[in-house]
């Protein structure tokens, strides 16, 4: 080994965005020197300039890649902070004849997790280890203190632990970042992340339309209310940032910049993608779809005019009993937050099992708990759970979980009769409360789409307490009845004809 | 061309399977002469029997691809009614040596829509017309006239056009078959087809469940409310054989066979397609969503009988007032159904733009007025619809459906609030609610979640009124207030910052 140069950076960073250059001087902050890359000339003063505001040295900056590799340290550790999808590719390809064997390669955006695979596969062919990781924080959360969810190779993963615990958010002195498990696993993790984010920003837009438009509050209010419940136990990063927003003034004006913004939600996709692959896993995940949808009609603006036009705007009640209301809303709240955490946690535990991920849900949920856009104070209630029962079925039959849902079911189930009644829309939290009461039912009415399925398709239906699958002709198959003929009856004693499916 | 020769087969079918059996001898009966394949010799007599039972002739079976391939006139036309997936392509590879230029191929079974592009693709660069056919009706429909769904290339479509019309379902005397569009546009018409199916299905389970669960009402009574809907403006294919199957009494029993079924419902696919292109294409399609949602909660059995006795059973309200409260259920189902329709339109719509496929909606409509599974009476409200505004932005812009909104929302209000009181889910009838107070406002609560975005992740949004994106820096991102830079405010008299999204 040679003796280390000058330019023998411990770590390097492709990608000069806000992300990737917060995340480069959090790493100097910590006594990592770093190196990093932008195509992009611009970027390079600006990441001296904000090094030199912060004081912060040892960070250096380049517009040559090859120069940029060979300024760092064997075996290399590497990562991207670019937009997900083709750019990704053509930053390995270009890359990829730089490094040496052995060398880490580490995509640090929102890919696509069969993206990740894929490139794992390939690279892992030519000797090189490649992560697919998952940072949560934003802009801040990289330089202060992202969560990471870092996946590939576990002995490659050493070699960067301590640059990414040094950097990473801490939790009682705990570094929210860990090792999430072989191939796509990190990014699988960061997706269904971003699901819950979804699932619980389309909760907070509904509290507040309840607030709004149900009890007729005025934004000061809703500040309060909002800043309230921070204190409590809905205290995390999304409702501490809602009741920031709720104070922000519009430059020069007297009233919320909120009120000025569109309502046309965008979104980047990885939502989309946790209910996409929820369906495909069959697990359900109807709050986040709801949240998917909701950000689609969004943007359904002139649509949605019209139809108001066409359909009357929505009435407003009276705020009686507001404090009441208030309490329910919070309890509302709070169900459909457990709700929207543990349909997240279910479809991790599916995955866990269909892709061979061994993940450790009580880890993921504990790395959660800092640092990343999720962050909550009912974290701390799901590592606990999955830390005493790592194999629980459902977050719901944790006994602590339980006594929060029974406590706050009611307020869940007023909210969403007397906006059903009143004509406001709710869709994620009906959805949070119609998942729990099929879940809480061992007798679905499913049986019956069964009966209908084998009577239109002959697609066949199970029996209770008896194995195979069966057939019936429930009505004569030609116009005269005489001519019946009953798969299910025709058998004699043996009533139920196991069939193979045909079609 | 060479003369007629006995084995001159009009028609020719792959897949002698009980759809392409009873399909063959429905187009026999209409006087063609058709020919039909299968691997497993089993099938030859099988269908042999069955035409000789029907006093059908002009059929005959072959086990070998070849001489099948040999009888049949020219162009041919042969239809493969065969399982969805990798069967279809070693069909094509086996069978495409055997064609000539002009031939016809149609896939008649429910192929995911892209594996359907990329088929008509790669055989048009073989001078083959390949067609992407849905077909509804299951098998009933399939012998006594189904509703077909044929796209490709319109030229061709015209060769097949006289077999299809006169197999096809009739409404009025009319076919309910119609050139659907180019490419893969007669899958994607099927799937939403049966995405709307998925979500009618759910629909009437939920109000079994409130029947039976909400009203303590017993199977006979609820055969009676689903008669008596059927005679009304619910009347429909699939309300009528759930009067049938309520019906159906377990031989050698006396209790209905649906009590025996089991309560996991299974699936094809084509639904969880539906939800997983509409999010694709951004058209809210939260109905169908719940639908698969609960489609794959069924299926956690187990699950649900552990968190049944943790969360108790659910609770039996009295069945006082229940002829207003079925009254108040019957508008329920009618306002969810109608929205059921109109998510699928809207989904159409929209993917008629995407991939050009230039749908003629109310010819859509028009056809699955008979033969198919969601054949119903308000399908006719819809035919009027497009015919009369065939660029309608939405179905619940008709006038004629914006009477049954109204008359009928009253209804789903009701059941939605009381049984989120009691604790019974129905999860479709809220989505749909939901969904449609949601879409009838101008102004959602989506503001709040542009401006969490922005916060945390800099992601920008749009101002009412304002040209461009622009970013906030919401708080100061260090410590020190002092030092608190604010994009927005930092313009000066130019108050909001147009900026590129920089992540």
């Amino acid at each position: 080994m040679s003796a280390p140069q000058p330019k023998n950076y411990a770590f390097g960073m492709i990608g000069l965005g806000t992300m990737g250059r917060n995340l480069l001087l959090n790493m100097a902050d910590h006594d990592f020197s770093v190196a990093g890359y932008d195509k992009d000339t611009s970027k390079i003063p600006l990441l001296q300039k904000e090094a030199d505001e912060d004081g912060v040295h040892n960070v250096e900056g380049f517009t040559d890649l090859s120069a940029f590799v060979q300024s760092l340290a064997k075996p290399r550790v590497v990562m991207m902070l670019v937009p997900a999808g083709k750019i990704v590719d053509s930053v390995i390809t270009e890359i990829t004849p730089l490094l040496d064997e052995g060398d880490m390669l580490i995509d640090g955006g929102n890919s696509y997790f069969l993206d990740t695979t894929r490139r794992a596969q390939e690279l892992a062919a030519k000797g090189l280890h490649f992560f697919g990781m998952g940072i949560s924080g934003g802009e801040e959360g990289a330089r202060r203190g992202p969560s990471m969810m870092p996946g590939g190779d576990q002995e490659a993963y050493q070699k960067m632990k301590p640059v990414l615990e040094a950097v990473s958010a801490k939790v009682g002195g705990e570094p929210c970042v860990t090792y999430i498990g072989p191939g796509a696993a990190g990014h699988f993790v960061k997706m269904v992340h971003n699901g819950i984010e979804y699932g619980i920003m389309q909760l907070l837009a509904e509290t507040y339309d309840v607030m709004k438009n149900g009890l007729g509050m005025e934004n000061e209010s809703m500040q309060q209310v909002y800043a309230k419940w921070n204190q409590g136990r809905l205290q995390s990063f999304l409702v501490d940032i809602t009741k920031d927003i709720f104070a922000y003034i519009a430059p020069d004006t007297d009233h919320l910049l909120l009120d000025d913004i569109k309502d046309e939600a965008r979104s980047k996709g990885t939502g989309k993608w946790t209910s996409q692959i929820a369906m495909d896993l069959q697990v359900p995940l109807s709050l986040i779809d709801e949240a998917v949808a909701m950000r689609d009609l969004s943007k359904y603006k002139s649509l949605r005019e019209e139809m108001e036009k066409v359909y009357q705007a929505r009435p407003t009640p009276g705020n009686d009993d507001q404090e009441q209301q208030l309490q329910e809303l919070e309890q509302a709240m709070y169900f459909s937050m457990i709700i929207a955490y543990a349909q997240g946690m279910h479809m991790l535990a599916r995955a866990s099992e269909e892709y061979e991920y061994n993940l450790n849900l009580a880890n993921i949920a504990k790395i959660w708990r800092g640092g990343c856009i999720i962050r909550s104070e009912f974290l701390n209630t799901i590592y606990n759970a999955y830390q005493q029962k790592p194999d629980l079925a459902h977050l719901l039959l944790d006994d602590t979980v339980r006594q929060h849902v029974q406590e706050s079911v009611a307020g869940a189930r007023a909210v969403v009769a007397r906006m059903a009644t009143v004509g406001i829309g709710t869709p994620a939290l009906a959805a949070a409360l119609s998942y729990f009461d099929t879940l809480r039912t061992g007798r679905m009415p499913s049986n019956l789409i069964q009966a209908q399925r084998d009577y239109f398709g002959a697609h066949t239906y199970e029996l209770i307490g008896h194995e195979g699958v069966f057939h019936t002709q429930w009505t004569p198959m030609h116009e005269d009845a005489e001519n019946k003929e009953d798969t299910h009856r025709g058998t004699g004693t043996e009533n139920e004809t196991p069939v193979i499916p045909n079609k």
